[in-house]
């Protein structure tokens, strides 16, 4: 999966578009229209939120390989959320996009077995096979060690598809935990250590199915990071909205210009809210996101020069 | 809630039924009443879950305090089990217990925030509450340090909710991070400070409503923990099953008989399997369930003297 990743990065971008929609991003008229055929209640709201992101695929599908949709934003409103989150998944897909799933899930075996399983894999029930949801690539969340993310690397191998382990989170407080030091170096480098080994199993093409996240707010951490694990893509939250800059993301990359996908959530969703992108006014807000796509990725590319 | 915990073990005993179904445990009799109603597809597997878990909670309710569904164990069928996770949560508050939703998640700042309202919380839409998920508790990450966490504990303050935070998981390889040492102590007792702090904001009586996990599998650790953490209570997973016996347990309770919750899930659930128990049948499988609680009572109870 990651070689089909680095395929559509050439063609396109290494932008992913955060889908992340929160209810105040949500344009007015766009919510009025949904309200009106389900009821202003949760119904409402996700039909709200599936219409939103459709719109706005629409509009950058071209421009970028991935979206990533962050699967608490759908969560919260309980089934109906994921029923969105869902379609929003397979409508992605149907798009020709790749679909990061943002769930950060993390058990002990058995358990993240299962986590793997209905995201980027099957069960099979009466000798059929059957799909929970089908995101390309999904978040893990290393806590509990191997135990927790063998099993993701398993079905991985078995699938085609691919992972990205927390190692570096963009967050204010990521260090009280990430930056202890310990045998003389910081625990996310101990991680970034464990990612490398994890991925030296799971190779497609030049990268590793086992890639990691590590945040743009952290520049001189990804610059470390980025040796450590050669042969893994890093996902990179935290530009934009967060205060990662263009300038910050040049150490994530290779000198091939891969291994890295950068994420913007919404600083694309809901560029129509900022006053650069106002004059595209709520009723065009996708328009306003194809517009902050452009600008982003010529930040980039003015960055890696 | 800790404190409604509290009088509730007093009143019942010290453990928690893991509500963990995976395919395998589901007796042949009521998978095929389910095929026969629903196909044999996701959603008759997902309905003979929720008839599985509602014949069990019936026959141990009045045993024990509270369940703990491990939602993987639901997400991996997609949105039918997902649906069945959320028949079960309700089901078992309508039975007088407290559930313990065993989530594991934790993420940034605001999308930790989207899943503490989704699971212990609510949306406000059109001036109404709407709430996702209805645990009592959940489980919660804490890789990411306090902007994780503190959403979570927002929503436990307004809500009267808890959460139980990873500390030292049950599993073979949680000490990969967990006990690595930093400034002369292990990780694991990082967290457990940090436990310890957190939870000094949100006291509901002699307890914190901010618990920790600690595995029974590890009983020297959880020794060193019951002191640093001494007013949050202790979900301790991996008795029987994963290894660990009642012996092991003592060092997790507190001097008052309180502080710890012990889970048992496929040596509860799953019972019936077992040659101790084969001689109820899986035609009455929740019988087995009802034996095992009450020997593991007994288990528990003999340790601490």
């Amino acid at each position: 999966m990651i070689s089909k990743l680095a395929a559509k990065i050439k063609e396109t971008s290494p932008i992913v578009v955060g889908l992340d929609p929160q209810l105040k991003f949500l344009p007015e008229p766009l919510l009025e229209a949904s309200f009106k055929e389900f009821g202003e209640n949760p119904e409402g709201v996700c039909d709200a939120i599936f219409n939103f992101n459709k719109r706005i695929v629409d509009a950058v599908c071209d421009l970028v390989p991935a979206v990533k949709p962050q699967i608490a934003m759908y969560e919260v409103f309980g089934i109906p959320g994921l029923i969105a989150f869902d379609k929003t998944v397979k409508y992605c897909k149907e798009k020709g996009l790749i679909v990061i799933g943002d769930i950060k899930r993390g058990d002990i075996g058995s358990t993240s077995g299962a986590y793997a399983q209905g995201h980027l894999g099957h069960v099979t029930i009466g000798g059929k096979d059957y799909r929970g949801f089908e995101e390309d690539f999904a978040t893990v969340n290393p806590y509990l060690g191997s135990d927790g993310v063998k099993p993701f690397i398993d079905v991985c191998k078995a699938e085609d598809k691919g992972i990205f382990i927390l190692v570096k989170t963009s967050n204010p407080s990521s260090g009280e935990l990430q930056d202890r030091v310990s045998d003389g170096r910081p625990i996310y480098e101990w991680m970034g250590e464990m990612v490398a080994k994890w991925g030296e199993d799971c190779m497609d093409g030049d990268y590793s199915n086992v890639g990691a996240v590590v945040g743009a707010t952290y520049p001189e951490m990804g610059k470390v990071l980025r040796k450590i694990m050669p042969k893994s893509f890093i996902l990179v939250p935290g530009y934009g909205a967060q205060g990662g800059k263009g300038a910050d993301l040049v150490h994530f990359f290779n000198d091939d210009g891969l291994g890295a996908i950068i994420n913007s959530s919404r600083g694309i969703i809901a560029a129509y809210k900022e006053e650069k992108y106002a004059k595209f006014g709520a009723e065009h807000f996708e328009e306003a996101s194809r517009a902050a796509v452009l600008d982003m990725k010529e930040d980039i590319a003015s960055a890696l020069g």
